[in-house]
């Protein structure tokens, strides 16, 4: 008999993750094949996505998605390899993405599994998850649909060295946009200019922030993609341009905070600068993401879209890190947690 | 020699309005026919308009307008007529509207004033300024272009019984939206009910506001069309439906603020709730005015738009108790100080 260790909700957390108190690791005997019903496939995680969305699931409030009740495995998107089938749709050993959570074995349903796509000649079996993956959906609606960057635009990115931020980032370059990017500390401000091209990089933590973000929009801000909330959201309230847009796509600065704050003292101009402030959920999208995902797949494939990676080895006994670094600022681009390597990467 | 009393900027108000400080009443020999070069004309004020936005105008900021200086005459919508022209455009005893501010007699370029269009067989010369001139204007263009209610949708409109959130709201109840307005005081409350026909009237004084509010939005709120910031606006983002439409239009609670607040606890609802929130400035569609007034007059006509109108008989003399008015919500409909009063109303 195999185990399966999961990631449980054991209370919800009033502010930050604590570890070891929000969640608790059990282990159970893992499911096998004969627990399969028709239409079911068993599957074995081999990476977990980390987001800072997942905080959101743990509050118990109206979302977009329901909340992970006490008690039930935590919620994320892994990729995972069918060990054992009875769906028409999925065969033993098919790589496949799927919101299996936080646990290494698992059952679903085949409507809500999908067969990995095939990846560009440099493409990652973990790009399943990040840039071709929810992460770059994200990116690619946020900004085509809502901020749509137009060439010679002036474009802010904040978390732009995170998973979603840096993807949105290099969209706004590629549609000849001037873009600044805001990340904490110097080792992320350099990287996204070094690495991934931008026009200018920002470190909040740097006490002249506030003057360079000033400095760096002389002509105001177009679009402004945001992640974080709170200050930053507000000092780009300040610096909007008439007709701005601005693509609310996360808030990792409030996730934590016991009383959320929205913007402040720059608020009403959405007013006096005409701004459209849209908030969206990757699935909104559902019915076109094949032709993102082979527009992003085709910019990976011409190296026009970068990416990076944070992995965290140590399977599900490496959640709580997981969480802790993703809350702390510790990745560049997207953090997953590998639960079992596979060297089989599906590709064009 | 006739005198002309203005209405001067002296300093900057650092929250409220202070009568006798933050403007001061001067009189100086009027501008006569001598005074006109080509192309310009003289002008005698009829009515003048007060509305929450001027107060803007007197912060020294980046805005949609500049602000005004001090020492200027303070910046006003009004109805005038013309007393002597040197334009081909206007001849003496025009009725006119244009931005001649808040004084008895002045003189504009003839690109800054209007002729007086042709009203409604129901219609008063006020309308020109309320429900047929930028009043209604942007009540009409914020719900059209922004809020787009449907039949059957849930529409919530702040300061319900203000100048513009009146025509708003009608217009929603003319889409065939349930509308709920926002006012203060029972007397209000009232007003917006029976007078206007809206489906709830709440009063945000009293003591069980906010369980009303919730009641009255069982299905969620699909247009906010808002007018006044801060709290309410906050109550209303966590009552936001799905993909709902928030018309930012004005934010009276946070004008006189020496700290503005934008919204806070419920801020993040915009992404989990997708809502689009925008703001705009009636002149940016002016290319759309004629059409726009063609349909509000002919509600007007059909008795479908009732508007109510609050005029402060003084001249210039009483613009101080205007603003008093204005910001202590002492007007039902449309504040407007009356300077001459016109029997000549232009008529369709």
């Amino acid at each position: 008999m195999s185990f399966n260790k999961q990631f449980v909700l054991a209370q919800r957390p009033k502010t930050n993750i604590v570890p070891g108190e929000t969640f608790k690791i059990t282990q159970k005997p893992a499911p096998t094949e004969a627990d399969l019903k028709d239409g079911q496939v068993l599957l074995e995680s081999l990476y977990i996505s980390f987001d800072p969305a997942m905080r959101g699931w743990l509050d118990d409030k109206r979302s977009y998605l329901p909340p992970v009740q006490i008690g039930e495995v935590m919620r994320a998107l892994t990729i995972a390899r069918v060990l054992a089938s009875k769906s028409s749709k999925f065969a033993a050993g098919d790589i496949v993405t799927g919101t299996l959570g936080i646990q290494e074995i698992g059952i679903l349903p085949e409507a809500q599994v999908e067969k990995a796509f095939d990846l560009p000649s440099n493409g990652k079996l973990t790009d399943l998850l990040g840039s071709l993956g929810t992460t770059g959906l994200t990116a690619y609606f946020g900004m085509t649909k809502i901020g749509m960057p137009k060439s010679g635009d002036t474009v802010v990115v904040s978390a732009a060295a995170g998973a979603t931020g840096s993807v949105a980032a290099q969209i706004a370059k590629i549609a000849g946009a001037r873009v600044i990017g805001i990340a904490g500390g110097e080792k992320k401000r350099k990287w996204l200019e070094e690495e991934l091209g931008l026009d200018v990089g920002l470190d909040y933590k740097a006490a002249d922030f506030k003057q360079k973000f000033k400095e760096a929009t002389p002509k105001f801000i177009d679009v402004y993609f945001d992640n974080v909330g709170g200050e930053i959201l507000d000092m780009a309230l300040g610096r909007a341009a008439t007709f701005s847009r601005f693509v609310m796509c996360g808030g990792i600065s409030q996730y934590n905070a016991e009383t959320k704050a929205g913007p402040s003292a720059n608020f009403f101009n959405i007013i006096s600068q005409r701004i459209k402030m849209q908030g969206f959920i990757v699935f909104d999208f559902i019915t076109e993401y094949a032709a993102a995902r082979k527009q992003l797949a085709q910019w990976l494939g011409e190296g026009k879209l970068k990416r990076e990676e944070t992995i965290i080895k140590g399977g599900v006994a490496s959640a709580d890190e997981a969480f802790q670094t993703l809350f702390n600022g510790g990745n560049i681009g997207k953090l997953m947690v590998e639960v079992k390597s596979s060297e089989q990467s599906p590709r064009l």
